[in-house]
């Protein structure tokens, strides 16, 4: 078979030059001799390949020289404690953290860091099935909070914030897993960034976070060494072996996005890309989108059919077409198409092409 | 550059079989049109190797149904909080834990350990630079420890333990990152036995877990949720996105090991390997092994040369003859060589040579 079009949530389909590259070079890296999965993370080939993939996200992201940069491992669902453990701080005679529910990841978010402290749930759209974001007209902030939690992006939901939240001298922390690198972002206004790897980084098993400076080197009694961001940050992220064929990867992604012209190209294409699909979504009733229109994901589009006995057919005939992983999540049923950076604008006109046609056979 | 012989301890050098297949499947994996990178952790064709993966480590090790494997990240390190987090129980009032400490890695251990609740040290080789392993007729047991702890392998001090101590009821902890796969051993004797991917495995990034079914489910008071072996175990390591290339990868290992004969045949290489090693050493006093004779390791082999300003001339001539990664751990200095499962006898044989030659130049 040849490649196909895959539209899973993550892990997700990676640039084709990527994987090629990383072919050609896996058993012998660059004539060294060595496949970067053999080399010592101590050793100057592969500390080389960290630093410049760090300089390059860092160009990439206009990372603020007050911030670091780590390649940890455990992905969102460890930041989901980790956040908790080193940014919770005493204002007022309590620990309390705000934190926005968006949907699934928002939530389990706010189930971790309650085992850590108090949690204000500033705002929910859980009222609506999660279908949109309130604006921060709507949010209850706490002026004692420790810091603001939100998810600029529910990978399950579709539900994508394009403004950034202003939380004053309160740190911003955002998990960014399903967003980061689609369009730019002002990293000064946030606190932490946490993304796991495995939709528009790189492969699973490296979760990137940017945390300004000063928010490191507080945490609760009882943190882990490997859960303290000062562990990671004092070691440029070497306390420990860190997964460096993973981070190779990342490298690689990320210099081919600079090559293609930055976020900000990145940015167009993916308008370019979701509006092929939503345009079609709203011209016709045969499929629905259950997104608002101004949290639309530029990411993760789920979709229904209104006849949901059709779907397991709509599937079938996808993959017959080689286009796969359209299944919605179990949780909310329905299809989601995940067009993440590496998704080729071809990928999602044949899904649209598709579409039609299924639509026009059952007319 | 040829591909060179590369004794790094960690990440360190993988068979030249699997590296070959998974340059081969990189882009299209066995035809299905995707990367493994690429594969959704939740559909058939990655579900099926993981699955795979561990039936495979199951029959290589002879682990017991009573027994669950857990594909974790974050390292040894991660699994030195995740233990005592696990395991700690109180008994007589108190909650403590048995430690041996034979190195660098143990220190870290118990270091860590400390901070969840008392650690009771049964012995120490610190005496004598951690040459060597105290018998377990040495050891002052806990008969109330929670559980018992031990490295059975140094990476850095070359110390192995090649006998299983005997707990009685106390569960058996240890930390085989640069052990496991190197020769049988009785799974049934352990509580839980965890290991590092980087150096007998697989690649960084995949952290092992072998734990009895019976020691799951009881955590310290905010333990993140990823810190609980039962989150795992649930989910069949699958709570959330498992480093799935690394597993992939590690999977391609075990059917190698076991399609060349097992643990038992892996045992006969390595000690022929280090036989080459050792039996050099002892016949010549020009280098040195500072380990006593009953714990040299069969992985990792610690030298010195006698006079250690040539250090950096045996170093530079073993590069020349593509023998690299040779400069011992920064903390006990001369040299190591790290000679795994996927480290060739002719490996082993060119340092011995090398050796030999370096020698006879210098007489």
């Amino acid at each position: 078979m040849e490649r196909l079009y895959n539209f899973s949530a993550g892990p997700a389909v990676l640039p084709r030059e990527v994987l090629e590259q990383a072919r050609d070079e896996l058993v012998n890296w660059q004539g060294c001799g060595m496949s970067v999965m053999e080399m010592s993370h101590r050793g100057k080939e592969y500390m080389g390949i960290q630093a410049q993939a760090e300089a390059d996200l860092r160009e990439l992201m206009g990372i603020p020289a007050n911030y670091k940069v780590l390649f940890l491992q455990g992905g969102a669902s460890s930041q989901f404690a980790m956040v908790p453990m080193n940014l919770y701080r005493e204002k007022g005679g309590k620990a309390s953290a705000d934190y926005l529910n968006t949907g699934e990841w928002s939530k389990k978010a706010i189930k971790e860091a309650k085992k850590f402290g108090a949690v204000n749930v500033v705002a929910s759209s859980e009222d609506k099935n999660f279908s949109y974001a309130p604006t921060q007209d709507a949010w209850k902030l706490d002026p004692n909070a420790a810091y603001v939690h939100y998810t600029p992006n529910e990978t399950i939901g579709g539900v994508e914030i394009f403004w950034t939240p202003e939380t004053g001298d309160i740190p911003l922390v955002a998990d960014m897993s399903s967003t980061i690198l689609s369009r730019p972002i002002d990293v000064s206004k946030f606190g932490l960034i946490y993304a796991g790897a495995q939709k528009n980084i790189g492969p699973a098993g490296v979760t990137l976070v940017i945390v300004r400076d000063d928010l490191i080197g507080q945490v609760l009694p009882g943190t882990p060494t490997m859960f303290d961001y000062k562990t990671h940050s004092e070691n440029e992220s070497m306390y420990n072996t860190p997964p460096t064929y993973g981070i190779y990867i990342a490298g690689m992604v990320f210099k081919l996005l600079k090559a293609k012209g930055g976020l900000a190209a990145m940015e167009q294409t993916n308008r370019l890309k979701a509006g092929l699909l939503y345009d079609y979504l709203d011209a016709t009733d045969f499929y629905n989108s259950p997104v608002a229109r101004d949290n639309r994901s530029l990411m993760n589009i789920p979709f229904t059919l209104k006849d949901a006995a059709l779907d397991e057919e709509f599937l079938k005939g996808a993959k017959a077409r080689n286009l796969v992983q359209l299944k919605g999540h179990r949780s909310v049923g329905g299809m989601r198409a995940s067009i993440y950076n590496a998704m080729p604008v071809e990928g999602v006109q044949a899904l649209v092409d598709y579409m039609k046609e299924f639509e026009k056979s059952r007319a």
